[in-house]
């Protein structure tokens, strides 16, 4: 251990003379036999996964907002475009990436103070609840959207829902992108969720 | 604390003569005060939380697996039916289901353990890594089969899928309540995750 650490073992003069006798009250024992540095490499670990994930929840929420598709033919009453407003699912997918996104920029500062203060045990407990909430919002909306992509492009002949990629080939791809950048935000969160508790574990 | 608890402070006695000199070798110090009782019962809610989570993910799986409905009138060539084998994403749902009530029934013994050896840390983190990833798995499957509930409810015009409901009600509503139940297995899971975190900091 470093001499840097900041683990200290206060044990009071008494525990020599009263022996195996102690009660658990007053005696204050830090136990972190080498943990310092384990748990700082973990949350810088974790900083790093959050701004990963960062990344790969506003790209979803970016290609999945941002797909738009308006065909070069039209009719005198109709024009044939498509957009992720047309479907409730894609919208919720928005929202909920950019919930996530928003959640993590926030989580940064948290992410910092455990890298400083490697024995927060209180404020890993906080991130790693949160995280797990995340990681649930954030798997919703990508197999939601999975299912209506799925639907998309292979369509369902027994309940007659026809295809529509075969026309949108650009939206489908474009909101195919994002399913699978949500999919990435959810294997990131849940290493996140991990990583947390081997910490906590630690501390 | 109880005398009966295993909780034990070793400190050697050179601890008293060498002051504040610990290199944190050879002192294993594991300092519990009171966490026996808290732990026993924080075990217990986990396992009746594991039975709950049994009873609704079978519940979902069985009920949209046994979701049938074949029409009362039928053309010479075509009998209308609808089951939950004409949408990929509901036979998701019954796998899913299923591996996530297996996955329960086999965790019961490992929370049973962790009931008798209240500081069975590893233990206890294995079924947070275990729990997280079932959760994203009956996430998923609930989210999925939600948005194609949705759209056999309401449809959607911009896409031409038509709602199947009308024709389908008794399918559709067994449907629905498999998916309600989905949700709440989720919801106990999160509470799991979150309970095996807490635990976990105490031991």
């Amino acid at each position: 251990m470093k001499s840097g650490d900041s683990a200290t073992i206060d044990v009071p003069d008494s525990t020599a003379s009263g022996g195996a006798t102690a009660k658990g009250k007053g005696v204050t024992v830090v136990a972190a036999p080498r943990a310092g540095g384990w748990n700082k490499g973990v949350a810088i670990f974790d900083f790093i996964l959050r701004l990963c994930a960062i990344v790969t929840a506003l790209a979803a929420a970016a290609a999945m907002g941002t797909s738009d598709e308006t065909l070069p033919f039209f009719t005198q009453f109709f024009q044939f475009q498509a957009s992720y407003d047309d479907l409730p699912t894609f919208q919720f997918f928005v929202i909920a990436m950019a919930i996530v996104g928003g959640y993590l920029v926030l989580s940064l500062p948290f992410s910092i103070v455990c890298i400083i203060r490697t024995h927060a045990a209180g404020l890993r407990m906080l991130l790693l609840v949160l995280d797990a909430m995340a990681l649930t919002l954030t798997t919703a909306a990508g197999a939601a959207a999975a299912a209506i992509v799925y639907l998309a492009h292979n369509g369902n002949p027994n309940t007659n829902w026809l295809a529509i990629c075969q026309q949108f080939g650009d939206f489908c791809q474009k909101v195919s992108g994002a399913v699978v950048a949500s999919m990435v935000t959810a294997v990131v969160f849940v290493v996140l969720v991990i990583v947390s508790a081997m910490a906590l574990r630690r501390t």
